[in-house]
């Protein structure tokens, strides 16, 4: 008798292989991390003999599922916001979140989390994108899982780097301490190539070619990545990373949702990889990836839940099935992508696009004990027929659920036991995780009170605290502009002319303040426009002192280039109502006595008001200044020939108002 | 205090009501079948005193699911045929199986199947469309369920009913016996339009409108469907019923997959009602309904599942989740068909789908209590994040799972209670399918290996034995043909040419025979194609006898008109291989001293055989009859000037492979 430690025997193995073959009433002989033997039960029983037998009569014994794209920290965040357009959700919550909370103790967490959830639903493998893979590499070995890692490398600073540099340095550090694992590969992750430049891409490229590990990277998820691509590289996303010679690394590409078939032999002729995510991109309105092409074009397909917080779990059985069912209809063609292909790119094809197909993904020997138990004949799998050998496939992909499983093994260690986790403390991750999400309540609960902290969520606003002194007045008669433009007092240092765009968002609370988006078109002399700019400005009502009782002393705003759409703000801030202010303004920078004023002469054009107004106004950062500055401000009034009465000082939308 | 029943109380109740209440620790009170309070743990406890109290502390209470279209009995035939396209698998599969299986004994049975996964996955109303629905009405009141049963009714021959005249009787007799049923609404329900005649259509409507109950049909699933109404009635399905006044019953209409604004104006202004059922949608390649304009154009819409033939289960928390999705990519908007707008499709939206709104889809005092419980946070719902009001529909939509409901209550009756089912004995029902699915499988298997089986399960065929005698000869010099047709013992009858295109379907097996489909072009003299007609027929290679050593007595084919297309046969013949032949044909019906025979004169274009072939061929009844009829043959290819060794015994087909 050959030794062996474990002997899962008595159910209808699915083997994978490439004769697909099924044995029913079959079994498998595990010894260290290695499967060394399969056959029928009565075959293994009789070679083998073992310390553990594990009966598993009326049970599918079935490779371990391997989710080929996913960002298991992110398991903290789920459904953490939802139903919105993927700059808000990425830029407004996810991206705000991580860069509060992202730590190394947060991905341990989350990764103990995300493997409970993953082991519990059958999955053994997985291909992961985050910050602190070194840390998610602990977290998943603890946890007894398999892992293809990748450290993410982007131009932006990231949570467990300041610059790409750190990153990479970070990488080849992570690389080094994890290669040759049994469970670990670490790999190179640079986010995307619209997050990167192309020297970056390089560089990634280049380390993952030097250790030979595999480069993870999110390719042509959108349409309007491509578009972008081809606007600005007059190219395609793959064909552009193509020239950057990408597919020399082993690449896993996630999504490929947007991909002609020029690109599809592109990833083929480099043996680049693909991890299809139906879910996150029908979340997202990504789209639906033309996987039937795919496959002819003779691609390794895997399929991946994506992070939790697009999906928002980690359900491979779902996966599989929406993959399937939604190529039919991709295809037009209700034979496609039939249940046996679709099992495959979960498992044997899925291993094969982690590059890790000889060691996973189908249950053969000399392959590592990655083997999991579904209960064969639940309810909702009930009847079932015999007729067509592919019915049994048909069952699991069509009707098994993620809590049909029952055992797990992952290299030849036991994970999972009768729905028991054996490596994971449940109760101690989820009370764990439990708290963080009420942390991070607190801190999303107190921004979406406070619009300057949702303002300040999004980043690149200017804080910088400062005071106006201004006034305006209503000006009936053109020409005495002219008579403050050429005052010998006055020198001109600069003229100016916009057509302006506002959009003011209102809220419930007016005292909180408002945002304005403003779009400002500079006009050249012979009309046209000659540059546009967007910013986002925060006012609050508040006006912080009088002088003459009519010239203000104001809070300076907090003032960021608006680099999003109008569109992502407004979902962004969610205001209660909008204003719309569009005006033609002349701008002159001018000295007056030698101190720096902006003089502003507005016409209203909607809501439409009647006449001129000129506002005149200065930085100031005394009250002695200001007191200064207020002076001077009501000799130029004088100057125009306005007074009191000629003051305005409501807001141009509140004399919309009053009108 | 006042009397109840039930209290449910202690989890976070989530109404579903006109405010989407959310109380948060709240409480239920049900006295008999209706809800008699809501409110929080502590009104609740207050107010009633009831024999029993459920604490529900951890979960969330929810109205019970609505399943707006399915076919419950089918549940039996779960997994039989996927990844097939729609004609294959109805008329290749289900409708074979269908004819020999469906009695009053399998819908009982399917349905209480049906049921048990139903309350398994928190559904507590369903619609249904199939045959003997009385039975099906019995077993659903048993099992405790809200049902909208509808009588199928078609133009064709069905399982419970020889002619629609019985189906329309039966459906009567179905309203007349059932209606004012707590939990049962009987209903009509003609199958579609295609599968209808506008009489059907018509009298069905009638029948609706005379009970007041509602009609359920199919409408617009396929493009085909579509494309085919506009060939045929020059209108799309839509306009066409509302010519027919379909409308003007209370019609639940079915999937609506290939609809316009027209026809959802038509549908809105009649106030019919549309259940979308999205998996079977994808798997079957229709398409996917456009949702987001139907509710745009304020639809009611609700969620079905289909029957799990096409699904292939009953769990409606993956269809509203992918409904909700599909949306998203569908309409190129991730914020479309948010998760609190899908779960309202599946509970008080889908409630009104099935005209229903008034008793059930919300938690409402005066509703009747159709209420479940799901485990608020199990490992794959976990963290939670509350600083978004509407997170709440996001965890039960993208993250929940059927196997999260706890307990269900419909009507105020506890269906189960802690996953325990306590109307439906489970393990017997699970038997008695086993069973059947066994007797299926060898009915299925027997046709598989018996070519004239699958023949005759699909219908049509003409099994009339008869027997031919043959003879086939080369026929170098055409213009001897004249002898034959100008010799005063023959009377021509009739002259035909043809254009023959024949496809073989050839089997491991040769001896089982072959299958031929044959498209026959008829020739005008100018050389037009007159007609077309296409025929399938069952030869095997045995013959019976020879005459003379060349003319054969050969036992005539099974033949069948060809009403499915080629590519249908071939995906349910599966040949393992299939050659070509194509040839022009021309014809006599004569008579030669008195007998009729047959002459072929054929030159075989593909594969390309030299010269011409002259067969002639007479049908026979008796040893004698064949005996004077060979000998008859063998003179009259003396006439043409033929011997032995012009004779030829082989197939076109195996004489290109001699060439």
């Amino acid at each position: 008798m050959e030794k062996a430690d474990v002997l899962v025997i008595g159910g209808t193995v699915v083997t994978m292989n490439r004769r697909f073959e099924i044995i029913a009433d079959g079994g498998i002989a595990v010894r260290g991390e290695n499967i060394v033997g399969v056959g029928t039960r009565e075959e293994i029983v009789t070679r083998f003999e073992a310390a553990e037998v594990v009966d598993c009569s009326g049970q599918i014994i079935l490779p371990g599922l391997v989710n080929a794209h996913t960002h298991v920290p992110m398991t903290l965040l789920r459904g953490l916001a939802d139903d919105l357009r993927l700059d808000v959700w990425l830029l407004g919550y996810m991206m705000p979140t991580e860069r509060e909370f992202v730590t190394p103790e947060f991905c341990r967490l989350g990764t103990s989390l995300a493997c409970a959830e993953m082991i519990r639903g059958g999955v053994t493998a997985f291909a992961d994108m985050y910050y602190f893979e070194a840390d998610i590499a602990a977290a998943t070995a603890e946890a007894g899982l398999r892992g293809v890692l990748g450290q993410t490398v982007m131009k932006y600073p990231a949570p467990d780097a300041p610059s790409y540099d750190d990153s990479l340095a970070y990488c080849r550090k992570f690389i080094e301490e994890w290669r040759g694992h049994p469970l670990i590969t670490p790999a190179v992750a640079p986010h995307a190539p619209y997050s990167n430049t192309d020297e970056t891409m390089r560089r990634c490229t280049e380390l993952a070619l030097e250790y030979d590990v595999p480069l993870l990277t999110h390719l042509a998820e959108t349409k309007l990545e491509v578009d972008d691509s081809v606007n600005e590289f007059g190219m395609t996303v793959i064909t552009r990373m193509d020239g950057l010679n990408l597919f020399d690394a082993k690449v896993l590409a996630a999504h490929c949702v947007h991909i002609d078939q020029n690109e599809m032999h592109i990833l083929h002729d480099h043996n680049a990889t693909v991890a299809h995510c139906p879910t996150s991109n029908l979340k997202l309105a990504s789209g639906i990836a033309p996987i039937t092409q795919m496959l002819k074009s003779d691609l390794t397909v895997g399929i991946g839940t994506d992070g939790t917080a697009s999906n928002n779990d980690l359900d491979m059985f779902e996966e599989v099935r929406l993959a399937a069912i939604l190529a039919k209809t991709d295809a037009g063609d209700p034979t496609a992508l039939p249940a046996k292909q679709a099992l495959l790119m979960a498992t044997r094809q899925g291993a094969e696009a982690l590059f890790l197909g000889d060691i996973t993904g189908s249950i053969e020997v000399g392959k590592r004990a990655d083997v999991i138990t579904l209960d064969d004949r639940p309810l909702h799998n009930s009847p079932q027929f015999e007729h067509d050998p592919n019915a049994l496939y048909s069952r699991i992909v069509y009707a098994s659920k993620s809590t049909d499983v029952r055992h797990v093994w992952c290299n030849g260690r036991a994970l999972m036991r009768d729905r028991q986790l054996l490596t994971i403390d449940e109760p101690a991750v989820l009370q764990a995780a439990g708290e963080l999400a009420r942390r991070i309540d607190h801190f999303l609960i107190t921004r979406e009170q406070d619009i300057v902290s949702k303002l300040l969520a999004i980043g690149g606003i200017r804080q910088a605290e400062s005071f106006e002194v201004q006034v305006k007045a209503q000006l009936d008669d053109e020409t005495v502009l002219e008579r403050l433009l050429t005052h010998p007092d006055v020198e001109i240092l600069k003229a100016i002319r916009y057509r302006q765009y506002d959009t003011y968002f209102l809220f419930d609370d007016p005292a909180k303040g408002r945002v304005r988006y403003r779009e400002d078109d500079r006009i050249a002399e012979d009309g046209t426009v000659e540059s546009v700019r967007s910013r986002l400005t925060f006012t609050t009502p508040v006006k912080e002192r009088e002088f003459h009782s009519t010239i203000l002393l104001s809070h300076s705003r907090f003032i960021a280039d608006a680099n999003q759409s109008l569109r992502f703000y407004r979902e962004y801030f969610r205001p209660v109502s909008e204003r719309e202010l569009h005006k033609d303004r002349r701008r002159w920078h001018l000295l007056y006595q030698g101190v720096l004023f902006y003089v502003n002469v507005d016409r209203v054009l909607q809501p439409q008001l009647d006449g001129l107004f000129v506002e005149i106004k200065s930085r100031t950062w005394s009250k002695s200044d200001a007191e200064n500055k207020a002076d001077r401000i009501q000799t130029m009034l004088s100057i125009l020939g306005l007074d009191q009465s000629d003051v305005v000082s409501s807001d141009y939308l509140e004399m919309h108002n009053v009108h």
